[in-house]
């Protein structure tokens, strides 16, 4: 297998692979979505949706191994909560590539207002 | 298969399954780290990895499946850009989750503000 050399900010991160690949499912980012706003139990969690209780189960469980959720230890309920600082590293990536491409965006424009005043004022 | 009803906001997106599942690479998320700062040729994209031409390209078509990368009609290199408005629909779907549970931590600071306001000024 191929090895990579990756600029040390875009280091392989596996905690970050699996977490995009858990958000690779509307409905594990429907229950995501849903425990951003406090922890729900499974209960809770499937009763938007038209499938089993096993199946919302099976896409909790992707969610706690890509770490983005961890559960409660009261024996019946087990709630569902949301782990901040993981989602954060994932919420990070993304806004470190939207800050890189505002400011290239900002320069551009920048530079067209420059070159529109040089046009009026030679 | 079981069908779902989901909130509207949270209704599936087969564009968002497909980007996070192209995120979900440390290769893949470089390439579009890369491309953020502007246009690159498939050589240039490649360079920073020890793998081989063919090997990144297949990366970039799993990016540009996913409506992420577009590349250029120039027909020796094609440079290859970051659809940043499809890009945007990624970022948008994150931040609103970072919007919903910083508003949540921030009422539940207020509330022990208050608390801790009241404990003194009872």
């Amino acid at each position: 297998m191929a090895t990579t050399t990756l600029p040390e900010s875009d280091l392989p991160d596996p905690g970050l692979d699996a977490m995009f690949a858990a958000l690779a499912d509307p409905t594990r980012r429907s229950i995501v979505a849903r425990l951003t706003k406090g922890e729900a139990t499974v209960n809770e969690l499937a009763e938007p949706f038209a499938m089993s209780l096993q199946a919302v189960s099976k896409h909790i469980q992707v969610l706690e191994r890509a770490g983005l959720v961890s559960r409660g230890r009261h024996r019946q309920t087990r709630p569902c909560r949301l782990e901040l600082e993981a989602f954060r590293a994932a919420t990070d990536w993304i806004e470190d590539q939207r800050r890189v491409w505002s400011e290239r965006l900002d320069r551009l424009d920048q530079h067209l207002t420059d070159l529109q005043r040089d046009r009026k004022n030679p």
